[in-house]
């Protein structure tokens, strides 16, 4: 799924090369991804905060590909609102971890998904450097709807 | 001062080449970014949302720059924390909008600023269509502090 989702990822949004984003993790339970600091550096020489709401944007939305894609599902999946704090500067390599969410959540939007083939799921990840301090909280409102070659 | 933020941004943030981002207009009544959709794509062949982010955190940092540049300032400017709705795909060139924000707003600014060597200050951008079509409304917080050689 690791390989999969790297793939997925490269091939569909050119953002992601240029960020040079690599999938670390791309298991049920998280979906962990980085990228070096070099091509995400802003005028402070840390990472910009716009490649850091963009690791965590794909993250949270790598878990939740996966994660249907793991049932045999293939929906397509936007984006409708996010939030993020920007806690510490970040130093090094980035690191963004999307942690399942709780189980309510997910069974809710399953019993949404599969009832009228679309749901909406919020996903949180985490912003790190190399060492495992958090540098930035995302939050995210992620909109699943299922394709046409799935019904 | 549209050059100089053009400049500014170009060397400073790897990612704003990546982008192609232009400055269209820097004044102290708004700052106006753009991009070509190409390099900003998602897997639904509309704009990232990452670089819709990403661009309205640009015309924002940029509007407070190119301000306090114009006053002869040179600040340190981070971002604190933001938040986005995405309202509608982009399938357009994307035109990031940050207009000056309320006067009281810009005031108390300044006066921490004058007073402290630093401030914080709210501003929203729009991410539009190149109709004029409100595609994302983006909300930040920044945080300036003078730099020594100012002082």
């Amino acid at each position: 799924m690791k390989d999969a989702l790297q793939q997925y990822l490269e091939n569909a949004i050119p953002l992601v090369r240029a960020m040079q984003v690599g999938v670390t993790e791309a298991g049920d339970d998280r979906v962990v991804l980085e990228a070096p600091l070099a091509p995400n550096l802003n005028h402070k020489f840390t990472a910009f905060g716009g490649s850091v709401a963009s690791l965590a944007t794909l993250a949270c939305w790598g878990w939740l590909w996966a994660r249907l894609r793991g049932h045999g599902v293939s929906p397509q999946i936007v984006i409708a609102r996010s939030e993020i704090d920007y806690l510490l500067p970040l130093t090094t390599r980035l690191v963004a971890v999307c942690p399942a969410p709780p189980r309510g959540d997910w069974d809710a939007f399953v019993r949404a998904f599969e009832r009228r083939g679309r749901g909406r799921l919020n996903l949180d990840a985490v912003v790190e450097d190399v060492r495992g301090g958090v540098c930035a909280r995302f939050s995210g409102r992620f909109a699943a709807t299922r394709d046409l070659a799935d019904a």
